[in-house]
């Protein structure tokens, strides 16, 4: 039995992705339909334990087994013919929340695509060789906690676990821990959050593109062989709190104004580079309208292909930051706080060639390239220590982290379709 | 008898500053000796309440008559030979309340200096011609309640009374209104706020320069000739929430890198224009390190000497902002709300001929200079009704609103001086 031989039924991943939105989270109307919203469910709140019981729910229904681990991460496992313990499952897995300010696909459409696969299987009584598992990682997004990938990085022990549990909450009114969140709705479990001790044999991961070059192109499947390292850098400009109306321009040591250089030069630095450059934060002291602000606080995102490429430009941002306080005021220094580097990440072949042997046969050669993730991804922790691909549909405008997040229904479905057949392509071959 | 030949008590007055800054709110260690705080006195407090009563207490004792108006000004007037209706006294004023991070001089000073001339009076056993009012005004500071220059504006009726009644503090858990504040102190009281139904001559107010200029130039005295004009627009930016890791640089709306072009062309206009431009206050949202900012509000402060000099740089201001949001992204717009405009004020030729002659006495014509204010003040509110000047003594590396607001006791002294001195002046030469 093979993928097509399988009855498929079209609508039921869009009508789940679309009931569980509204159920767990819909917010930022965009359109007329009442499916025309975003989604905003922070990790460890009580919409994502609302998302996480009716999961777990679902797929124990299928027949899976269900483990938590200590960081929250949930596996649920669809057995194969193969149930000794060496038969490690192999992997579908993504996240199920969001960015403040989400849209209804990213992260969730890979859970949910998953729980589509372990359904189809189901209905057809179709047994795979290997267990699957599906797993749902803990704050992907950083969002309420501010560590992206964080879950998914403990279980790749690249993050120590208490680390991660001390983690403060960024968007409560009174700051709490991810341990304590994890308590609170139930969700501390008993399993080690280990690649060692709850091993997988492989991740397969899809995802919406986020970005616009699919739909540019006219494609419709992403074969993503890697992602591009990125690091965050906190950058602090001091300057001198003076008064606006009484402070001559030359006399001022005025840290916005410098620090709006930066910002200016490292969007040209990373147009000369060919690479990527952003400020999503900024902080100033004392931000009252007639003092000159004496202290500001951002932090740059910068992305290459490369990570020596990253490393490059990194010292050309910090070099040219160092000259602008230099002829920007009297009293300006600057300093650098390194808060995150992810190394570009290259994909395992194996996964890859089951995906695209998968895509070319569901969409033909012509709507299918390989792409390059401009964005980490759990796929991003699981590849350092298992094999690891992803699969990427097209994205309406490129908008992510918006409620306007939009995927035809047609490139949901064909999504879908590619992520099963790879997975079952991925299954027969393995001799393990 | 005249000036020349009045006894002074050398040292009294900066004993005064430091004595009530010592009971009423010193804040803000900034060095190892004593008087090394600034001060945290806001208006209306109980704080506040304590220097008002000294101040009410101190010039009683010195003959004053006392009166206390409706938005709560104390009029402390000493008297003069002419003592019928119409001999209105000549004013001295400033305020005692400070910012949350004030220093022990801005305001203080001027009232206190005031306070000393008074002293310096009785002690000579001298009797002016007019009556002198020593006025303490409310609310200069805008910190607690947040509108400055409130109670000097009320007088001048360029205020409703309602209006500054009815403001709500931004700076306790609860918010109070100042009227509240007003009868909880006792200081509501029942002389009419008004400039016409409690009149007085001319307005004279020394206060330190909070800026560098007199210092930079080794200068004692500025002879204030007016104040700039200044506008509050806020702007706002919108832009596209978008991936910082998937969204090619092209195909971007960044609103923060729009934001940054228009505050390094505002400064740059300002350089062009010989005027002042800055930005203390910047919110972006969603404000997320890898979320690229949708909306970018920021308030610009731009100043100039001329009201027409303010319009066209606004103009050419708001035409090159509309400018950069065309060139910087597919679908970013721009909006301006105009927040405040505070019209350029010309001081009164006899007031500031009366300063002018007064200093050139005291420190000598090369230590003497006119100066524009960077600042309003609440000379700005007595010069649209009555004659109006001001003298400045130079602040230390031009610090001002922070507990390290520093003048020498020598120029604290030498202000007095010429203080007392132009006040005489302007006393001998009235004829009405």
């Amino acid at each position: 039995m093979s993928f097509k031989s399988l009855k498929l039924t079209p609508g039921r991943l869009l009508a789940t992705i679309h009931d569980t939105a509204e159920k767990f989270g819909a917010k930022g109307v965009w359109g007329p339909a009442s499916t025309e919203t975003g989604v905003c469910r922070l990790t460890l709140s009580d919409l994502d334990k609302g998302v996480r019981d009716w999961f777990i729910a679902e797929t124990k229904g299928l027949g899976c087994e269900i483990k938590v681990d200590q960081i929250g991460n949930i596996f649920a496992i669809y057995p194969g013919k193969k149930e000794n313990a060496n038969a490690l499952p192999t992997a579908i897995g993504s996240h199920l929340d969001t960015q403040p300010t989400g849209g209804r696909y990213d992260g969730i459409y890979g859970v949910l695509s998953g729980l589509e696969v372990l359904r189809t299987l189901k209905d057809n009584d179709f047994v795979p060789n290997y267990p699957i598992a599906l797993i749902d990682w803990t704050n992907e997004e950083g969002a309420r906690f501010p560590m992206s990938i964080m879950a998914s990085s403990v279980w790749a022990q690249n993050i120590p676990l208490e680390r991660a549990y001390k983690l403060e909450s960024v968007t409560d009114a009174e700051p709490v821990t991810v341990e304590h969140e994890l308590k609170r709705i139930g969700y501390l479990g008993e399993t080690a959050a280990s690649y060692l001790a709850n091993p997988i044999k492989a991740h397969f991961e899809i995802h919406i593109e986020q970005g616009p070059i699919l739909e540019d192109e006219d494609k419709l499947i992403g074969i993503v062989t890697g992602v591009q390292a990125y690091s965050w850098i906190k950058v602090k400009v001091f300057g001198k709190a003076q008064h606006t109306g009484t402070t001559p321009l030359a006399a001022r040591s005025d840290a916005l104004l410098a620090a709006s250089k930066m910002i200016v030069k490292g969007n040209e630095l990373a147009k000369k580079h060919n690479c990527l450059f952003s400020v999503g934060v900024l902080n100033l002291q004392p931000a009252v309208v007639n003092v000159i602000p004496e202290h500001v606080e951002f932090i740059i995102d910068v992305r290459h292909v490369k990570d020596d490429g990253l490393s490059v430009i990194l010292e050309e941002i910090k070099s040219d930051f160092v000259s602008i306080v230099g002829d920007s005021g009297r009293a300006l220094t600057v300093e650098f706080d390194h808060i995150y580097t992810s190394d570009a990440v290259k994909f395992h072949e194996d996964c890859i060639s089951s995906v695209t042997e998968s895509a070319e046969e569901i969409v033909g050669k012509e709507k299918a390239r390989t792409i390059i993730s401009g964005a980490g991804h759990d796929s991003c922790a699981t590849s350092t220590r298992v094999p690891t691909s992803m699969i990427f549909i097209p994205s309406k405008d490129g908008v992510s982290h918006n409620p306007a997040e939009y995927s035809k229904p047609e490139e949901v479905h064909t999504g879908f379709e590619v992520l099963l057949n790879a997975v079952l392509k991925y299954d027969s071959k393995r001799t393990d």
